[in-house]
């Protein structure tokens, strides 16, 4: 049976944007939730400043309590500068997502540098953190456009492919921050940027901002694609892009690729349990569908 | 370039289920802006018993009167038994939408009587509503399963469309009432069907209740199909199939097929307007996306 990794970023990219707060024990708890639905890779907060991002303020005791607790889980945290790295070291984390944007506009907006400078760093920390141990993900932000910039060239995610894989990234990850992606350029993208990164892994970050988050995601695995980022609920958005919306909902992605007969790991009744905590918790509805379905007792074949 | 037709569903599809029923005279102003935003396609109405759908009660008086004032666009009522047939006939309208369902359990709850009473009624409809000069489009629901009894075998559905194709039926529509199809169930039947009704065209009706409605409509795009029914909003569900979410909204399949590069005729901004309307008028967001992201100006490329 073929089998897909899922990788859910509810607690870090879904977080980040909500006004409300939510509690250490409560992250915890749906930490805890994810675990026991069968995630055995969570990111689970970002080392960012938490005066930008407030959500993200209790990153260090949040880390420490799951990597004590849930030995089975991959649990791994955001970083996007020197700072961020020598916080994630001290905590003892040691899965580490690395990225720079390929929009020099949401680069200078999200991390106050330009692309340039951004992608230099990006390069020196990879190096750094794979001398230090860590296991390392590389990531390019805004791969599939930028809602200022507009389409980003292709040739652009490509060279920034390979020179992360001559940096020595074990797996890249393709991110589509503003959700601009759509599956004819999904396609494209990915086999410009096979050829350029050679046997390099590629993972997926998808953004469901124009409803092609599900489309986008099944045309990354017709070309080989088996790692994607998801997000309990569909929960997220970037702060720094208006009108994005969440990642992914992990439940529908579960099953879509339970319809396909490629196995995920993941318990989807289970998963609901932690798609309704956060929905008490945030007072709201979250966009996925199928927990919804399971509700009613209807979810069919 | 390539280009599609698009139905818009959602004063008929959309509402029925809606417990708030809209004046006529705000279906009328719905309609105005389904056409201008460039809908050349609408279903406005179905003839079924008002005591069971109450919302469609003034179906009569909403045909008449967009038939009167708006002469380029193709008006279609679904018409489910000879009773609806005749009332059709009497408000002139000319398109009619004619089906059944592949479900027996579905047949009976949906129209109270066996799929195969339903579907002899259906060949009888299209052979009476052709010889009084009506364009029709024939329906097979619950094509890609029920909720109740699970897959429904394809063999069935390819034999129905036979059927269909040779009691003169211009053109077939396979609808997913109940959400349950994917995208490799969707190429797998197109081509069965394909086989079996020869060179009739295909339509599909999609429902997101499990999140695959887009990716279901770009899988049965690259099979050859040129024809969709859409919600604006994504407004809509079955009234009898329990957790049942609307039609794929209408706005998201523009924005898909405008990334394609494949002409739908819509505008998008002017569809926009369309679904804040519905907002404003039943009280709630609806699930689809595009236009909210239109709203904060990011649409991007």
């Amino acid at each position: 049976m073929e089998t897909v990794l899922l990788e859910d970023h509810s607690l870090r990219d879904g977080l980040q944007a909500e006004a409300r707060i939510l509690r250490l024990e409560d992250k915890l708890a749906l930490f805890r939730l994810l675990a026991e639905a069968g995630f055995r890779q969570i990111q689970a907060a970002s080392f960012v400043d938490p005066r930008v991002i407030p959500q993200m303020a209790q990153s260090e005791e949040l880390i420490r309590s799951v990597l004590r607790d849930f030995p089975e889980v991959a649990v791994s945290a955001l970083v996007l500068n020197a700072r961020g790295l020598s916080r994630a070291r001290a905590c003892g984390v040691r899965h580490l997502s690395l990225s720079s944007s390929a929009s020099d506009w949401h680069s200078r907006r999200n991390v106050g540098r330009s692309a340039a400078e951004a992608f230099d760093e990006l390069l020196r920390m990879i190096g750094e953190a794979r001398a230090s141990g860590f296991a390392v993900q590389a990531g390019i932000q805004c791969a599939f456009g930028c809602v200022h910039e507009g389409p980003i060239p292709e040739e652009r995610v490509a060279a920034m492919a390979k020179s992360l894989a001559e940096a020595g990234a074990p797996e890249i990850n393709l991110a589509d921050t503003t959700g601009m992606a759509n599956p004819l350029l999904v396609r494209r993208l990915i086999r410009k940027v096979q050829e350029a990164a050679g046997e390099t892994p590629l993972a997926l970050h998808l953004h469901d901002t124009r409803g092609l988050g599900i489309a986008n995601l099944l045309a990354a695995w017709e070309c080989g694609v088996r790692r994607f980022d998801v997000s309990a609920g569909g929960l997220g958005g970037c702060p720094f892009v208006e009108g994005a919306a969440g990642n992914v909902a992990a439940e529908d992605v579960v099953h879509l690729f339970e319809q396909l007969g490629v196995a995920t790991g993941i318990d989807l009744s289970r998963l609901c349990r932690a798609v309704r905590r956060y929905e008490e918790l945030l007072g709201r509805r979250l966009p996925g569908r199928v927990c919804r379905v399971l509700a009613t007792g209807v979810l069919g074949n």
